[in-house]
């Protein structure tokens, strides 16, 4: 097999950079790249590194032509048509292509010792970042300005960057799950929503908090009790052996006790790890069920048109017997005085 | 044809968002997309919206097969071979498949004048951050540290970020030509090299200036002037109707006078716009011609291990008569005092 998605590519060989083609064989593995990555493939895989001049993708199909094997697996959803026939012309007829889906994908479900370390310094940095930079926002803050303020802070602390465009959303743009920061100021007497997250040494983290700035109204503080109720109660639901999908209706039955169903619109969660959104999918459709190692996270929310909407977001781990939130940061609505 | 890729979407439909399927057809085009940007494509598009509430590529692919299409286009590479099979089983035998190239992403190459505005701003504003951000620089400033200040300050004067990861890299880090910037402090006597770009209303911009810290030895002044004397060789050779290799040959010309070709290893530019790289390539073996109106960097470096590197890049907009310089920042080798 020929692996093509890069963060497969780093799982399987340890290859950091951006651009190798690892080639996985019953026999002996080889690892193809590119000049600029001669020295850094050598000092990072254990298996030979074959440093390719021309197009590495076609190069490296002429050694493997060479190599006569009778079969070869390729990435269908992450390699083009145009690389596929491209393959398929250098290798003629004696090599068979096979198209395989998320295969090395689901081998990253189930995370190392080593890689629930990372995720656990990734995932505090984020925090340690969020609970520093909360505290500083006042109303003529912009939505931008807190953005920036916390991307810096990351990379400040190593961080390579945030694992994901922070999303900063006061007042009425909460209730759009995917807002992006504006060049206005957060205001006052409004619910205000962080979902951020660091990439630290190539792990991804995730968070999501609520601030409200002056003292809330009781629509704004029950919309974030019944979240909050919700999101223990999907965590209540995690432990090996379970359906991702029991996960995910825990957090909806909860929310449509108060009636909030309807203003939950997207998935409960989901894997993360060398990248932000892997498996498993903690979704009603989900057919992954829930294994000691994963790591993933639980972020319902509930949104009204309007007003505004509350989401709230830890990154767990997956345990034998139930599930331990990775994230430190207090989850109460937090109140920040004007 | 069925457009996939995003910039090209964008260009094409007007559509900003991260999902959509415009179908370019001599008749009728329709833009396919998910309940998400519902409301986002009919205000962006002039052409008419389906909303699809499943996979939009299959659903798009279903209604495709409705019309009686013979022929559809797809752009090979930027479509998945898994896309490619589910498009041809929807589609069955009534439909042929046709891969095309960049067709799309040509059309790019030519910039409108409301682009070159945009790209007007973008440059801009990166040169606005630049000057300020480099004066601010001590020998204690981490690279890191400053290429965060310079991806926040972007981001205050209203980019949506940094059009690629900013590239700070100080004395012998500087050698090397995609450096990133690490935590360490950018110290004293020696050069410093910023690669920065920003991405306004989706519009990049692109430069790269060097400063000292410190009086330049012979060395670094001699390296400094040899690039930019070769810079201003390739900008002197820019005229529509002259082949792209001709504005490298001309940088290579220049450096071998000074002994310095083998310490360039990199082609003189790119074109961008939508995207940080695009077309034209300006390179030893690219086979395009210079247009009016093509936007392109020009950006030659020479690179001494062990010491430094220095590169020089500056926007650039082709005209009937030669080139405009739209990147307003001085290029002397700008000395900072310790």
């Amino acid at each position: 097999m020929l692996v093509s998605h890069l963060p497969n590519v780093r799982y399987l060989s340890g290859f950091t950079g951006s651009n190798a083609l690892p080639l996985v064989s019953p026999k002996k593995s080889v690892l193809y790249t590119d000049p600029r990555y001669d020295f850094q493939a050598a000092v990072e895989c254990d298996c030979s590194v074959k440093v390719m001049t021309g197009s590495t993708w076609t190069d490296a199909m002429k050694d493997i032509a060479r190599k006569r094997y009778s079969r070869l697996a390729l990435e269908a959803e992450r390699v083009s048509h145009q690389q596929w026939l491209g393959a398929s012309s250098v290798l003629g007829k004696a090599v068979k292509l096979a198209g395989v889906g998320a295969l090395a994908d689901r081998l990253r479900m189930v995370k190392s010792g080593e890689e629930i370390d990372l995720i656990r310094r990734s995932v505090k940095l984020a925090s340690k970042v969020y609970e520093k930079a909360i505290r500083k926002v006042k109303p003529e803050t912009t939505e931008v300005a807190l953005a920036a303020e916390i991307d810096f802070q990351m990379r400040k602390l190593g961080a390579s960057g945030p694992s994901f465009p922070t999303i900063v959303a006061a007042g009425e743009r909460s209730a759009l799950p995917h807002a992006q920061p504006m060049n206005e100021s957060v205001g006052r007497d409004r619910l205000l929503l962080v979902d951020m997250g660091a990439c630290l040494d190539g792990y991804a983290s995730d968070m999501t908090r609520m601030a409200h700035l002056g003292r809330p109204t009781q629509q704004a503080a029950d919309l974030h009790s019944a979240v909050l109720e919700a999101q223990l109660a999907a965590i209540g639901a995690i432990r090996a052996g379970v359906a991702a999908s029991k996960v995910d209706e825990a957090a909806r039955r909860s929310l449509k006790k108060r009636k909030l169903d309807k203003a939950f619109m997207h998935s409960t969660g989901h894997g993360l790890g060398l990248e932000i959104h892997e498996g498993p999918r903690i979704g009603r459709t989900s057919e992954d069920t829930l294994e000691a190692g994963m790591v993933i996270t639980i972020e319902p929310g509930a949104y009204i048109e309007g007003f505004g909407g509350v989401r709230i977001e830890d990154t767990i781990l997956v345990t034998e017997t139930g599930a331990e939130i990775l994230t430190p940061t207090a989850k109460e609505l937090l109140v920040l005085e004007q």
